[in-house]
């Protein structure tokens, strides 16, 4: 049995991260960190775990945390992060972050994007991105994971075997992200209120926005040449689940038989990511509530264009469920355990 | 393992049947059966199930199921299985009955609420009402269980405890619930509409609904005399829940907390019940995604007046889920196996 | 031409105000008062506005209000517009309160539910209760009225004939009533955001909320009796719309019909309420938008109960337009002028 | 006054009309066509119409509707419309036609998306493309108008500035489209279901939908060259709105203030057409329940594009408004009138 502590508990990715983690038949809950609701039992935070995990918030105490500990997932707002894994990480716990800052090969793209120094660039060394299906094998050997974000895991699932096939034009990429609002987080903020968000739909930070970069990090890399792309991030009023519509030209001709051959042949080994059929494609609700990835192709034969449209479950594989196949990888665990669960379509 | 079959699968209530038995450690899924979709593959009609069952659905052969399963879930329309769930009895199948038909003991309450005469009365007496925390013992004696309504065991599990302890009058209960739209099932009729039914809300069959006799029959069994009651259905802008909001008079002084305790004795063996404090109330994102009820108790003391609210995942706990909780029951499991994910929150 | 002003104006009942004094044929805006918001345009507030109304929120100058305005809207929170009222009234100025302190006859029963002293006890005898189709003449003779909550106005307007018309038990009356969550109002809370509303549905203050105070003031006056009455609030996933289902035993036999008739009879002079035939029902979305109101009647003649569910817009009927016909009402005007809009459907 | 008809005025398109015509000071409503509830008041069938409009519906009688009616709209489905259109043509009457047949310069196009052959193609050469900001001239010398599709609108409205003023490359063209389910029309068919819808979202006809031939015949006009662009559709769970994100690569520096002064300048005189401000972008719910367009420009220096995003109603800009706006164009009237109420942003 691993031992877990989840620091920032209570936020969406937090208790999104405890809820698998209550059903994970490894794993043993040890530590639930929130400032907001220390002293509260996570179940009277959110009702849905009554009698499931009945555990007590805590305020932060590292030396406590590394004491009871393995391994902990950090879903704490960006900046809280960076100041205590260096710490962590010195205890030599395993670290799964949530957050944006272990996410960079490079820190001047991190403080590019995020326009302030990265506090721990000798840590950049020691962390992996952690998109599984990218790097698995650099995953097993590492014990502090940048764990992608949603938009990224969404989009790059959708445009890298096309990127690293050399088939098509890497500039040309067009990426039209739609997102559930739990995307956007539970803070008490005027746009995220149900009566502004509802029967509405918004386009925010374009062209502006730091998964951006993520993206065009790890695309780069399968190109084996800097890319650089359009990103546009939409709210859409559903609670869970992120849709990519990307677009990318063709350098050769490929048809969508042939395209799906080549996704398939790409994700051979990786069972959580479903390459449609030709002629068919993913709704969110095919994977809403599971780990699961959907990936669709179009060829639109008329301009020489492909049209890729993705689609996961935000909360889980853009952020939970991709943080426990992560621990899974990282304690040479079965990939997939606690995974499995089918999405609820309904 | 149990070897299983489900009939109507591709309705709601079936393919949630379907979705809780695919992850069920101790069942096989031997048979699906589905009219309208017969010769597809389910996780083609259900996207969500690809890699997690892809069983092809096939017209029903009564004699093909009854080799291959020991029990079968009969999730067909009202009419369709008392039609062929004679037969399957005779088979000696075990069956868990999802519609209307065999929820009675008195088949002439039957044809008064249908409008037509039983068509197996006698199978009548053969079969248990199965809301399992009322007859626990009871449906491990039989082979065919009427599963209960949704709309009727939310309110059945609200009021009780309290009809059972005698301290309020009986004669005074009214009954406002509202459902989600997943209660009205698959059909494409205009009424389902997403343009229909979003941003709105209605009452429906009012003082005419079938599931108010079900709700009299077991509460006056508890009462120990004949109720007669107000059931009023309401449809709101969500897909799963059933909220109950429950009003009875009380006959003698009773405190919040003395009926909280009332109603833990009452289900002390029943883990499925959650009983929420006093001053604390549940919602329909408590219990969402999962086969918990969670019911919560206000006294009204201006009012002399018992309000209790109860909710429910109306595909889970209200008819799926219960189903698979019967079925732990009379194959002799644990009764909560496969059933004891936490809701989903978000 | 009337000039008003508007307090409180980018709240949601306050930008409803606006939204429909704007389309006034009789009106001039003066004043919009925001003090969140004040030095912005209302129309890069509410961006619907754009070109329809671009006037600068202000902060509240009470003499400078009183100057350019004849009437005055006040849309504060409580407690807010007790201080302000005063002054206004003072200097002449017309005022429609939507608050809830200009609502009582008796200060007693506002400090009762609201838990402190009425400020302006005196005022209250100059007030008037603003619900249009019980108070009409009265309305028309004062200058401060007291804007009735929108529950309040949804379950009166349901129950006024029956209590009325002495054919039933006053003491019986239960209100089981649904909300959008524009009745929550604007403020950036916790349970406000949308992935805590939405696919959900709770209680909330059974048993204990303040417009049960006025509910039972004014059907007391119309059964000529003190009435004390179950009143229980819940929230629902839409926007706009209140919807009542409201219970009383029948002390007399009585058909459909003849409660039809009764109704219509009583509300022949009040084009904004609209009776259905018996055996039809009104839902949310044929009043929403629109300042009407529509009752519905089953007689459920097993209990000799009556089951009346009425709908209103909340923001409309139950705050804004209700204001406006109120204005209409004390300025001599035409009472719907401006309010006929019809409701939106989709 | 104009005597107007509507054909089909029981589907979304056919009943927006009727409710923007039922408040129009210059139309009587005379004929209302409906085939599914011939025989029915229309406020049977949409019951927030009680009260304002109760004319019975009519099966279809060219005579009938010829003789009391001076213009009619035609909002039948896809088909049904060209086989009455000549026939009404050739009565006289002023035509509005909301469906696909009368929308094209070039029969060929129309046999190309459509798979049919043109019914009636010398009757093109005798109607116009109503996009009134585009060709208001031309069409108030027409009297039968080819109403714009919803899509068509919001992505033309978004792209004609740019294209026409020729500092773009009008083969670099992606239209990445976000339509509301009112969209999808009143069909009771499975994929439009609530349960189907809600909480989900999917792309559909990728590089095939038949809007697109609509925005290549009018920007190709707008460029004096041949384009051909992407365009995907998406569903997304709410009722009205239709959302255009739009990819244009720039072939010139221009600032995002330049851009906006570009379109203002195109705009001039289309009072229905809201530019924003450079560094603020519009959302569905600035315009939902208005006649308005709402247009946001973001130059992403970075890479040298313009992203353009568009919002409309769908059922008013995008289908019923648009028609009343031509109505008016057509007879004389101000374009705006009976068009100018604010959008509901709630």
């Amino acid at each position: 049995m691993i031992n877990v502590g989840v620091l920032g508990a209570t936020g969406y990715a937090g208790i999104e991260t405890v809820r698998l983690l209550a059903a994970h038949p490894e794993v043993n809950i040890k530590k639930l960190i929130s400032r907001s609701f220390a002293g509260q039992k996570i179940s009277d935070v959110y009702q849905n775990l009554k009698g499931i995990c009945d555990i007590t918030c805590e305020e932060l105490d590292i030396d406590d945390v590394a004491e009871s500990c393995d391994l902990v997932f950090t879903a704490l707002p960006h900046g809280a992060s960076k100041s205590v894994i260096p710490e962590l990480f010195e205890k030599g716990l395993k670290i799964i972050d949530l957050s944006g800052d272990f996410r960079y090969n490079d820190p001047e793209v991190y403080e590019k994007w995020y326009g302030e120094k990265h506090s721990a660039p000798e840590l950049l060394k020691k962390s992996v991105y952690g998109l599984c299906e990218l790097h698995r094998e650099e995953i097993k050997r590492f014990r502090l994971i940048g764990n992608p974000g949603c938009y990224t895991t969404c989009s790059i699932l959708a445009l890298a075997p096309i990127v690293a096939s050399g088939k098509a034009d890497s500039r040309s990429i067009i990426i039209d992200a739609k997102s559930g609002v739990t995307g956007a987080g539970r803070s008490a903020a005027l746009p995220n209120l149900f009566c502004e968000v509802n029967e509405s739909l918004k386009a925010y930070k374009v062209a502006a926005h730091r998964h951006t970069s993520e993206i065009e990090q790890e695309l780069s890399i399968l190109a084996g040449e800097d890319i650089q792309l359009s990103f546009t991030p939409h709210l859409v009023p559903m609670q869970r689940g992120i849709f990519a519509t990307c677009y990318i030209n063709l350098t050769q001709k490929l048809t969508a038989e042939e395209a799906v051959g080549l996704y398939r042949k790409f994700y051979s080994g990786s069972e959580f990511v479903r390459i449609y059929d030709a002629g068919t494609l993913p709704e969110i609700k095919h994977v809403s509530g599971s780990n699961y990835a959907a990936v669709g192709i179009v060829i639109d034969e008329r301009l020489n264009r492909a049209v890729i449209v993705s689609c996961i479950d935000n909360l889980i594989k853009g952020a939970a469920g991709q943080a426990v196949q992560n621990m899974n990888l990282i304690c040479g665990l079965d990939e997939g355990l606690g995974l499995r669960a089918a999405g609820m379509y309904l």
